[in-house]
């Protein structure tokens, strides 16, 4: 019984590695007595479970760098797999009560749903959407660097859809409170789910009407235009600023921008 | 003081309007003394409000038939407030308490977070990414019947993006969950907010590699395919099924498709 089952190996939310720097598995048997399980699909003819954690993330929406480490190392199907599980363990660690009455809520559906004892209310984990944009101007850049990001590290900027609003007004209006820069044109380039704690990136780019910035700065530290020349040095790690890493859609955009 | 600020008249969750068929304001001595109140933006100088209704809407994410007629009636500028404000209150009166440990909540920055009184987790008001696309095979297109869907509607298929899914992978998943048919080359159409309760439209096309289909008779009540002549006649009001409503992203998408 429950041969073909395995349970992915988290410690705490960190992704547990084999051998072979993969995402290392365990049996059902190794989850605690009375831990949540997620179902997270069947992978060759194997269902796969993980256990929901005594705790989520606490804290800003952010991966620690320890993560980020563990995450660099992992093949594109194993990250796949340990975000969409990060998302929703942690999803369920933090929604053990219900948000309408306060009741007890249950996990059901196989980790897909959680329903309140008290109210009856279901429940379903979270995704946010955010958009993130190259915003051109007279063939430069803008990128800035967030509050408490390491010296020197700028990227696109990013924020996330408010109710009532489409992708491409939450990239003008995003930009022009961050920035003062008035944005047109919006298209989509590409999306990316980013498991801290439950994003849909949507990647995005448009066109500034003026050059010049007035900073938020209780958004962010600087912001700045940048040439095709300080981008494509950036992206080979000698440029003006620090890039994005890879596995970030950032970098992807910035990419996708310089072949363009 | 307070005479530059209004508040959006709601009847429960129904919109108020004026005699010009347009959205109803009245100020904010008409908010319950001890009423919660989101701040929407500034209009024209004035800032506008929306009182927390004491109850959220409950039941299935769908619109009821009167607040569509509502909606119908609605100018774009309108329908984009309302649809904001709608989505917003309705959050707010279904987490009064917090999903981490069932404390008390309390509204905070006008209305775009609420804090927990007990534990200290803030909570962001939700939007949940949702894919609806044109699936393209051989000149026709696939479209459903949702359960419980009045006879003789079709409409576009539609899904929520999962945790850990990018828009392009949520896609495919649906469709092929829905009917059996594999999609391929998914692009970006055009998106959409909808306020039931508060969701993005992600709206895509995509190719069909397969005719055969495979209903999910949990989800849809029936699916097929249609020809551009039919999808033509039933947008003018008079094919084989009846289109979706003109402010559904769905009927964009039809004519998107129809003038390709
Ligand atoms: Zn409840
Ligand atoms: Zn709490």
């Amino acid at each position: 019984m429950n041969w073909r089952a395995r349970l992915l190996a988290l410690d705490g939310m960190m992704p547990g590695m084999d051998d072979t720097g993969g995402l290392a598995w365990t049996t059902l048997a190794d989850a605690p007595e009375d831990a949540e399980l997620v179902f997270l699909g069947f992978d060759d003819g194997r269902a796969c479970f993980a256990a929901v954690p005594p705790q989520g993330d606490a804290g800003p929406r952010l991966a620690n760098p320890a993560v980020w480490q563990a995450m660099a190392a992992l093949s594109p199907d194993d990250l796949a797999i340990y975000g969409g599980a990060r998302s929703l363990v942690d999803w369920h660690a933090r929604h053990r009560y219900c948000p309408n009455c306060g009741g007890n809520t249950k996990l059901a559906k196989g980790g897909w749903q959680r329903n309140c004892e008290s109210c009856g209310a279901p429940h379903f984990p979270r995704t946010d959407p955010v958009t993130i944009m190259l915003v051109e101007h007279d063939g430069k850049l803008l990128l800035g660097r967030g509050l408490g990001w390491p010296e020197g590290r700028y990227s696109t900027l990013a924020g996330f859809v408010e109710p009532g609003e489409s992708i491409e007004e939450a990239v003008a209006r995003e930009v022009l409170e961050e920035t003062g820069v008035r944005v047109s044109n919006v298209t989509y380039v590409a999306s990316q789910p980013w498991p801290f704690p439950s994003q849909l990136m949507l990647g995005c780019h448009g066109y500034g009407d003026n050059e010049d910035i007035t900073l938020d700065t209780t958004e962010l530290a600087d912001a700045g235009w940048y040439s095709r020349e300080d981008v494509g040095a950036a992206l080979e790690g000698n440029g003006p600023f620090i890039a994005p890493p890879p596995q970030a859609i950032a970098n992807h955009l910035l990419r996708w921008w310089m072949e363009r």
